[in-house]
């Protein structure tokens, strides 16, 4: 068990949990094995601090984007209150990619994104009392109501289609 | 997907996710397959009211002990600050279940009171500026420090020493 003010083995292991992650995607995003990643988490290897540093960041992000995406829900209520709402997520890396590249530099895996997005249900609920249904982007689906609507790009007037 | 206000298959996904929980580990809190969870999962069964219910229910449990451990925490340092606090968890479940019986009913399993824990360790130190370090409880070390000290059954305070 470490003694310095880093992360000790079983802090590692659940905050790669709490990030919806998995070893592997670990490993990866620190250029680590997965078994290097294991190690970790059994305390037999210490994480490099860097990679301690890069993942609390990325939480530090996702309970940033809930803050602000639950401050603007909750604005968006004031003016248009209605109990129900659809935020969009993305069921494989492929379409987080095509759709949503913004966010890759600070979120690079759909994984994370997907988590914020569970987070900012939770919040709403807890603080507003607004429902928000997680609806995964279905790509045909999408065009196919982009074809026949004639609408512009926006994934969340589709999404609202789907509730 | 669900058009319902249940959870949708990225909802259930999420949600076990955010409570650190395999697929296997689900199935078994339900009595079903682990084939069913993964079809709950991928949107071809819906998955059934109650056990949706019971993992909404492990995760509002969660955050009260999140926030009452947190008040708890803040109460303790207003008489007695000091910048780092030591919160036993469980690496098995045999150790769990042994040290910890009185959280079976509500959390039954070492990674719901891991995922508390490390929640609660999100939560000093973003509210109150306090770190907490999760120490996994090591049975052995803990009965020797008990014959050494003579001490009285306290896994806090031996966890104090492991800082």
């Amino acid at each position: 068990m470490s003694k310095n003010t880093g992360l000790n083995a079983i802090e590692m292991q659940y905050l790669r949990l709490s990030l919806g992650l998995t070893t592997e995607q670990v490993a990866n995003l620190s250029a680590a094995s997965n078994e290097d990643v294991l190690a970790w988490e059994a305390g037999t290897q210490e994480a490099p601090v860097p990679l301690q540093k890069k993942l609390l960041d990325i939480d530090d992000i996702i309970e940033m984007q809930v803050l602000n995406t639950t401050d603007g829900i909750e604005e968006l209520f004031k003016k248009e209150p209605k109990r129900r709402l659809a935020f969009v997520v993305y069921p494989t890396q492929a379409l987080y990619t095509q759709y949503n590249p913004e966010f890759l530099s600070s979120l690079p895996l759909t994984e994370l994104y997907n988590t914020a997005a569970w987070r900012i249900k939770k919040e709403c609920k807890l603080l507003l009392e607004v429902d928000v249904s997680l609806v995964a982007l279905d790509a045909e689906a999408y065009k196919a109501y982009r074809a026949d609507t004639g609408a512009s790009e926006s994934r969340a007037k589709w999404a609202a289609t789907q509730l």
